[in-house]
């Protein structure tokens, strides 16, 4: 336990840097870095093991800096043990395609486990990389082999303890009694608004033990070491609950500010950083100072923890002679890539099976998958029966006790909690051992769009089972219909929106949400039957988007997903009779997959010539990028059962064909251009 | 306290009424009902004050339904105390164009406070309701004129407790000291997953003490009817906490399925729903039965609220006579237009004024405008200082015991909790008085999607004030950078997204926010300077979209909002000077209100015969709408100095002359269209 000077010397080296970085790029938040040094000093050098030369070793312990603001923090601590962040970096802070932006971002940053900032996110996070963890240990570790025994460590701020994420995470850790998991809460009394006293006077060990966690306090988090070592120790030894340590610490630590909301998001003026510097025994005309004996400190631990790494590598190897189906299993999934031979076990429809809600079909594939995809974790927000996200026989995801599941269960009943839910896949993807799907209504997921924005973000393999996709819900009515959910999510970047409109699209985008290593999915499912398409291929919805009735000589094209694609095959027929008019008819089960077609194959889907009119029971917003026409629902919905809330709309064969008629004669001699041409490439 | 069978007899008529519904409709949720009538029949009865004959009565006690599945209780309610709910459209329950629907929407039926059913969001809105009274009260009320002194009463369910928005609310609720709210929660054990065991094991009572609630609790609130009126009562007496009542029930009660999850969403089968009403004493064969001696216990009640409502209007009479100018300041409110020659207040700025970001020259709206529209209560979720939405000199809403405001402040600090304040707003908003405004970052606006999507669906007049408005916030970067938020919200129906190009078109925003009494506003802000332009006047604003530099014979439209129409107007001179091309520039702060100009307008603002092309730097998504061409930012941002941010992606008047230059190639001889110009009409 015992401290010394180089110890001190190392926490100020590490507020200074955070002092410094702030101040060349005139941006950023000194506060927190400057009092959580001395908890992050303790911790990762008393506690974690990792190495900075393979930021991916997998029993590593992870950190998670759910206040990412505080982001100068956590470089700083790359930067000291030697991971892939160098003091340029550093000088680097908040510059244009540095590796050390604003907030912290997982995919460019090595060592960073998961990309935060937005607040309660990192908490949340922190919760799916400790439920991961508790299922990779469940299944791997074996008599002799504990191959994963890592931790999962966490610090947030009282703005990520006043989330909505984060209680609903928190609520979901404590059920799951994940002992794994430690989370340091930074009572600094201080938030953007200045004292926490204005908004946030609940008394947060209590609720965190109203959670079930177990809660600790380290009264002077400042100057007490040993407090925080030994405290950290404690919430190790309690492995039935998560540990919440309340770190009572000074914002801004030495700053003249210290203490107010003034160090918390700004830079400290040049005399004030000065001061600091020569209290704290540095050169106050230097700066970006590391002294070698902190630099020395740090590699040392960096050290022991690629020994580490060595010692589990070797352990690995025996294991492998001893399990070798598991041995291979555990590499392959860190790899990324799914079992050979198990695209196989995706189901096939055929245009004669019966007509089936695609949540249902969905479940199919689910049931004919799950054993040939065992990093597949379903789970959904208390919506089990109606998302249809539990194959038969699966085993809950539970703390044993509980007499109700077990730790190597594949199903996560996430509780009515839509953004933690979200946000805890996020953490879980992260770990790299499992590709969580978690069901909601399509319209609850914009509960969740602070998290599934950073699925994206973060380039995660989420896949987001969203059933009752559109007023074809029925009855629940206008509070649970999406109207403007799907193109919210398409206009998200590095997200695919999928809308299947049958059995083989439904696999078609379970293959691509489950292949597509760094992307997220919604897959978007209808509560209502819908009939097997003709031209309804695994091949061809993996394209995104492809012809489902072609026509020669066709007056118009009408593109559609989902639940509409059948509607506008029978309008076909109407077309033909009453407007004695051509038809052709696109399903475009995602229009991101689609886009990445090669333009030849996009033209000959939506070709030159013909107008082309999208059918959809939503907002047309969007559409206009793939059709002249756009026939949808920019008003809410209506309560009733769901072929009548459709027929209310116009949503019928008869309709579609009347606008259809309306959009060939607006187009008549005009032979458009089919949308996909246009005058320039768009940034991606 | 005494209870006779005429109470059982009431209750058990309420809960049939909820099995015949459910039945009808082959659709619904009875269990809520059938556990919940006992509390709802004592609250109703013992407690509430509310004239059925004037459900907008102001001083009524207000009641919210959060777990709103459960509202055929509500309706039966309704339909028994006299309110414009028949027998006829309880038979209607879930059909279209009913007024009875899945879940209770405000807008549409009588007596329904606010729209609930998705979870947590009802418990926020009672949370608001109670902090409109609060401070109603403390402006209006005088010596011996007691004029607003409401209850908000709340039921919620496990679904409701689970929700983060929720929890938010809850302990912004425990802060604010808000004793006139009284919550009572459905224990039932039971959620759509089946047993809460499954992964809602938290201590509820604790997390409310937690919050600073004062809890009580009725161990069999399915019998014990005196229980619950002691416990009601208690509640009542405390008055600087808001109370929460756990009623512990069994769901579907009288159910051969009752304490299951099988009578939670799906309605009982027609033997058991004929065993029920034996057990009840009612008749197997009959349906929708009301006993008359129900009906008049009811209805004496009723009159009770209405000559409660006539004494009222004679108190309010006395005090229009002692209290002119309040008495007139608080009709006018109820009326909801806003004080005659408000507006002259709004500031207008010329084009000679320094060049100002629109999140300051909205904060010069706030600081005009004040003192004119007193119904205006702004706030920020913990970003005051950067979403300036306080006004020098505005006084805190916070309970006076904390000696930093008192209950007639106008600035609602709400935490870091951007879902619950929405939420709040939207309870703040339907209590009548008030026009809540709420800041926050644009990206953070999202994490409040599911309370926006209900300001909107419910028509509350609230305003969010979404400052950092795009890549222009620059350092923060990716994860604070918004690309998909702007269409995500045009594409939400009765939504005003604003992004005004300068302190004009903010003062026009504010205009059409606070004069649309029954649509919400989404105001972009920008935290970079922008240059006062030239044509920008209140009268163009306010259209929506206006040619903000016209040329005749031009070439090209460029049509843009916000922080970029500055840089078109700069490309004016780079296409004429490099490219001999001329351009006219559009101006549109909000496509909803372009939408609502005749057509006529709209074609002299987007003419025919000029390829046009849309420029925002954020999702291109939507522009097709009102363009040929999109020039926007379909992928993340970037973290850094926000003028270095702009000009790597090209966002600067060259790149802009680029692509308007490649769209007039493009468009070559081709005359097109206006974009205004389409086949056929929309729903709406």
């Amino acid at each position: 336990m015992g401290y010394s000077d180089l110890d001190w010397k190392a926490i100020n080296t590490i507020r200074l840097l955070a002092v410094d970085a702030t101040l060349k790029a005139n941006s950023g938040h000194p506060g927190a870095p400057m009092g959580l040094a001395p908890a992050a000093h303790v911790l990762f050098n008393k506690f974690m093991t990792f190495n900075p030369k393979n930021p991916n070793y997998i029993n590593r312990d992870r950190f998670v800096l759910s206040n990412g603001h505080g982001c100068m923090l956590q470089y700083a601590l790359l930067h000291l043990f030697g991971y892939g962040v160098s003091m340029d970096d550093l000088k680097n802070f908040r510059q244009v395609d540095s590796i050390t932006p604003g907030h912290p971002e997982a995919h460019d940053t090595p060592g960073i486990e998961v990309t935060t900032g937005p607040l309660g996110q990192g908490f949340s996070n922190a919760v799916g990389l400790a439920i991961a963890q508790a299922h990779t240990a469940a299944v791997f570790n074996k008599p002799g082999y504990e191959l994963i025994n890592n931790h999962t460590f966490c610090f947030f701020g009282d703005g990520c303890a006043m989330e909505g994420v984060a209680s609903e995470a928190a609520s979901a850790a404590g059920h799951l009694q994940l002992g794994n998991l430690i989370c340091l809460y930074d009572d600094n009394h201080i938030s953007i608004d200045g004292d926490t006293k204005c908004a946030f006077t609940e008394d947060v060990d209590k609720r965190f033990e109203a959670y079930g966690w177990h809660v600790l306090h380290v009264p002077d988090a400042d100057h007490d070491l040993a407090g925080i070592e030994a405290a950290i120790k404690k919430a190790k030894e309690v492995k039935d609950k998560p540990s919440m340590i309340k770190l009572t610490t000074t914002i801004g630590f030495g700053s003249k500010l210290q203490g107010t909301g003034g160090v918390h998001g700004n830079p400290l003026k040049a005399d004030d950083a000065k001061q600091v510097k020569t209290k704290f025994g540095f050169n106050p005309e230097e700066s970006f100072v590391v002294p070698q004996e902190v630099y020395d400190m740090y590699h040392k631990h960096a050290a022991e923890g690629a020994a580490a790494e060595q010692a589990w590598n070797d352990l690995f190897k025996k294991y492998a002679g001893e399990h070798k189906d598991l041995a291979d299993d555990f590499s392959r999934r860190l790899s990324k890539k799914l079992p050979e031979g198990w695209v196989k076990s995706l189901p096939v429809w055929k245009p004669t099976d019966a007509a089936t809600a695609t949540r249902k079909t969905s479940e199919t594939v689910l049931e004919h998958i799950h054993s040939a995809v065992p990093e597949l974790l379903s789970g959904s927000a208390d919506l089990t029966g109606s998302n249809n996200t539990r194959w038969k026989n699966a085993v809950d995801f539970q703390p044993p006790s509980l007499g109700i599941g077990d730790w190597t269960g594949r199903y996560l009943r996430y509780g009515v909690r839509e953004h933690g839910m979200a946000a805890i896949m996020n953490g879980i993807s992260a770990y790299g051992t499992l590709i969580p799907a978690g069901g909601t209504f399509l319209n609850f997921v914009s509960y969740a769009a602070g998290a599934v924005r950073l699925s994206s973000l973060s380039h995660q393999r989420v896949i987001y089972v969203a059933t009752h996709d559109s007023i074809g819900l029925g009855e629940d009515g206008p509070t649970h219909q999406p109207i403007e959910t799907l193109v919210h999510f398409r206009a998200l970047p590095n997200m695919m929106v999928w809308r299947p409109a049958d059995g083989n699209e439904t696999s078609a985008a379970y293959y691509m949400a489950l292949t597509s290593t760094g992307t997220p999915s919604i897959l978007a499912l209808t509560r209502q039957n819908l009939p097997q398409l003709e031209n309804s291929t695994i091949e061809n919805g993996i394209k995104g988007g492809y012809v489902a009735v072609e026509a020669e000589n066709a007056d118009v094209t009408l593109v559609s997903t989902g639940s509409e694609v059948s509607i506008c095959i029978e309008a076909i027929k109407v077309l033909k009779d009453q407007y004695k008019l051509t038809c052709r008819v696109v399903s475009m089960p995602c229009t991101e997959v689609f886009d990445a077609q090669p333009k030849e194959y996009q033209l000959k889907v939506l070709p030159d010539g013909i107008p082309t009119m999208s059918v959809e029971v939503m907002s047309t917003l969007g559409w206009e990028k793939y059709s002249h026409e756009q026939f949808g629902l920019n008003r809410f919905g209506a309560s009733g059962p769901y072929k009548e809330v459709y027929k209310k709309f116009d949503f019928t064969p008869e309709g579609i064909a009347k606008r259809a008629s309306a959009t060939v004669d607006f187009y008549k001699g005009l032979k458009p251009r089919s949308p996909i041409n246009r005058a320039f490439q768009q940034l991606i």
